[in-house]
């Protein structure tokens, strides 16, 4: 069953290695263990509901806890330390288009507000409830998920948006086609909230991102619906998708999305390739991204990150291997780790692995072959699990993240990570912080940190380290002209710092549009800007 | 110097062969020649401009006559029947930002509307001045054309908006660099008039639309100045761009932009392969792309298209050693052309010809080499010259086009030419109607129809043929669920077909993001979308 206080299913576990333990203690020192709230205490924190018995809303206490948050590190630090809420006062589950309007309408009747719920995995407090008097519906889409149409000539499908990434590509792949959207959250992530987040996958490079996929819509907005795209590329006025895919919520709940999709590929494979250090990583990327390689996935890892995830994995002997051979192949021992992606039929794959292997081998990069590859397909989604190993030995995590041109990478990684640096200093604490790129354009790459610390005693503790943590950053991605998120998107979380990107004209273009549709401000308030009336 | 009423540099003609001249007249009859009006009889025409002397502001009789129109079928009717207006009371040539800013205060000041003109190439009536009591001024943006900023780390430029293509183009290959943007229109139409119209460019399915290369730009507005974009990648909210792309001067005046550019390529061929019919060369354009064959163009020509062009070209004796050619290898007598680009390093060269011709062997294709490929690429924008060629012959022409999904391509098309023949056949006139498909994505592809047909002895004759024409052909494209536009924007052409592809909700949304930016609807009103105060 899916974990109600961390991430994913939980009869799967992902323990940090002993090894690995000692590592990190040596250099936090030893994090606080256990003490974490139970289920029924954290139910018991649920208020009675403001919303009385309508139809299809469920008032129980442990749907309104489960449907209370989603995975950023202040969710998972209230979960954990028992300090839930505010909670919605219902939960619908709508399975179609139409169930979904009438729990809009039913919501607007009683003058409540609504939270679409999805997976559950916003890391940016999406789903956070913040109480402005109103009562609050939290709509899971995840019942309305089916495969609507697939056109199999024309490649587009048209799926319930509540769809979670294994429920989309189990549906395609039986007709022979995939999506081929993989973020990290792929387990439990929905089409829909891909769509109104902006996601990312990790073989964008071939795929595209959801932005590139995305062919249309049905929304049930606040009093009407609204039907989007569905046009092969027009140059007729503004192009409407491009609202939805960002809105949050805010514009309405996705019911129903097409989708471009592609034959399943012959062939795939995943190659890492290691270099002297994080600077020729970066130059070799950049190289294959401009000699036009079309690889389907290319990340570097920095050199603190390759070498934290060598050790967190704790397969030591293959690893002293590893060191000794890239040592003798001179690449010192601080290497910086690539991994590129290469998708699509036999000659494809040939041609790609040829290519981008000639052009690291230029930048003096050494191939280890394809197995390090095949284990990191493997363990693709599950990196997540790792929170729950960390927080159970003592240690937080969260990840922080930004795209910036070439020429900006270096620079706004080493200050995002010494931002982290500095904040847990002002606690006297010591974090790990490391980065990879993981996602290449021609102008630039995402910068990706991860940020490991130690648990505090209590809620108080924990929270105050991690805002500290989460502005400093904030500030430099900003200061560095960075996008305050490449893949995240903005919820709460990131609200702050949006106006910094769009400028307030901007906002208040975005403002003025959602106001059309939503003049009361009942979907999604308080997300992605403050809202004027809680001000 | 540029032609007063009609396509391009007075000193380049492309007259019309006699032996297509001879073909013309068969099928149509003879049309009526000469009679063209003065440019000092038009000039006659201007009335007194309603803004008096302000400080850069041209209020002289050519001037604005020259700035009073664009190249649509009705323009060009009203040019050369000498019916043109109404006029621009002002042409303004602002050579930065700040002096694009400054203008738009002296209109604002005066109480006058605002029409932004690039190249005068619109085929649409973005340019037409629609009285609404209101002085107008048309800011020309063509001194506004220098490269800013040229980034070849992050591949990324910046230059005036104005810049024309080959001021573009000689800018960047001055760098080593191209953007890589072909419309039929790229020796006059300008960046910014591509990035407020959505256009594509031949090579679009190398280099992108217009959409992809376009960075972020910087905008003069009614009353305020607007900074766009400019991120990689971001997942923060809706892209901003994307309302800017397609505005069409509504949202104010694009007086900067950035662009992704590229390294010149290498080596370029294109390649023409004959196919039995129309059927057989459109399921191997689908082939080709569905593949992931990375052609720069493809384009096919329908039979009639196909045997048109040839004749019109007037090359009797190598068409007729083609035609035996192809008759030898088995294609009958009325074939369907694909012209395909090959575009990149030495190798990606290689592998494109010899991935495409592979699959165009496979469908029964005929590849006769190069040389067509290199006719072509000589006179990829000399063909809107024909224009001239064809009324001074007594012909009119004009093109429509859309997109559609691959499966609905051949109704569409068939409906498009159909409904070119009744509607011309209620004037007992008949039409030459041809189409061709230029531009291929994933889920389907453009229809681009062409019309020739006779041109009457004057301006009601000639206009009152072309209203039924276009709107006989836009309804076909409604009906069969095509965009309005793939390539020419709306304008006011096509302004009443808006909502069958947006909805009225849809186009709701972009009148409130208008509207905060331009309250008083100053910015080239009454396109895109009918304005309320003129219904």
């Amino acid at each position: 069953m899916r974990r109600w206080n961390g991430w994913g299913d939980d009869t799967f576990d992902k323990p940090v290695p002993d090894s690995a333990r000692a590592f990190l203690e040596s250099r936090l020192g030893r994090g606080e263990v256990g003490s974490d709230a139970s289920l029924d205490s954290a139910c018991a924190q649920v208020p009675e509901s403001r919303l009385g018995a309508i139809a299809g809303f469920d008032t129980s206490a442990e749907a309104r806890l489960r449907h209370a948050h989603g995975q950023s590190f202040a969710d998972w630090a209230a979960l954990r330390h028992g300090h839930v809420g505010p909670f919605p006062d219902a939960v619908a589950t709508p399975a179609t288009h139409d169930e979904t309007r009438a729990v809009i309408d039913a919501a607007r009747a009683a003058e409540a507000v609504v939270i679409p719920y999805g997976g559950g995995t916003s890391v940016v407090g999406h789903l956070k409830v913040i109480d402005d008097g109103r009562p609050v519906v939290s709509v899971d889409t995840s019942r309305n998920a089916r495969l609507l149409d697939l056109d199999t000539h024309n490649h587009i499908a048209r799926l319930g948006a509540g769809a979670a990434g294994p429920v989309v590509e189990a549906q395609l792949r039986a007709h022979g086609f995939v999506l081929g959207h993989y973020p990290q959250s792929f387990d439990y992530s929905t089409l829909g909230g891909w769509v109104v987040t902006r996601s990312a996958g990790q073989q964008s490079r071939r795929y595209g991102r959801i932005e590139q996929l995305f062919h249309g819509a049905r929304l049930a907005c606040a009093a009407r619906d609204f039907e989007v795209g569905g046009q092969i590329a027009s140059s007729a006025g503004p192009d409407l998708r491009e609202l939805v895919l960002g809105s949050e919520g805010r514009l309405g709940i996705v019911t129903e999305a097409a989708v471009h999709v592609t034959r399943v590929a012959e062939r795939e494979s995943f190659h890492a390739v290691f270099f002297a250090d994080w600077n020729a990583a970066l130059e070799a990327a950049r190289a294959i991204t401009h000699a036009e390689v079309p690889v389907s996935m290319l990340r570097v890892s920095n050199e603190v990150e390759t070498d934290t995830q060598l050790r967190i994995a704790g397969h030591e002997s293959a690893i002293a291997w590893l060191r000794r051979y890239l040592g003798v192949r001179g690449l010192g021992d601080r290497p910086a780790m690539m991994m590129f992606g290469a998708t699509g039929s036999r000659k494809q794959v040939y041609r790609i692995k040829a290519d981008a292997l000639a052009t690291t081998r230029r930048a003096g990069g050494v191939h280890v072959g394809a197995a390090m590859g095949r284990i990191w397909a493997k363990n693709r989604f599950a990196g997540a699990y790792l929170r729950n190993g960390l927080w159970d030995a003592g240690f937080a995590v969260d990840t922080m993240e930004t795209a910036v041109p070439w020429s900006r990478a270096t620079a706004t990684m080493t200050a995002m990570q010494q931002a982290a640096h500095i904040a847990l200093d002002t606690f006297d604490e010591r974090a790990i912080a490391f980065a990879h790129l993981s996602h290449v354009y021609d102008a630039g790459c995402s910068v990706y940190m991860t940020v490991i610390w130690r648990r505090g005693a209590d809620y108080a503790t924990d929270i105050g380290r991690w805002r500290a943590l989460k502005q400093a950053v904030s500030e430099a991605i900003v200061a560095h002209g960075g996008t305050i998120s490449h893949q995240h998107g903005v919820g709460a979380d990131h609200a702050p710092y949006l106006a910094a990107e769009k400028s307030e004209t901007g906002i208040a273009l975005i403002r003025a549009a959602l106001a059309e549709l939503d003049p009361h401000g009942m979907m999604n308030p308080h997300k992605l800007f403050k809202d004027s009336h809680v001000d």
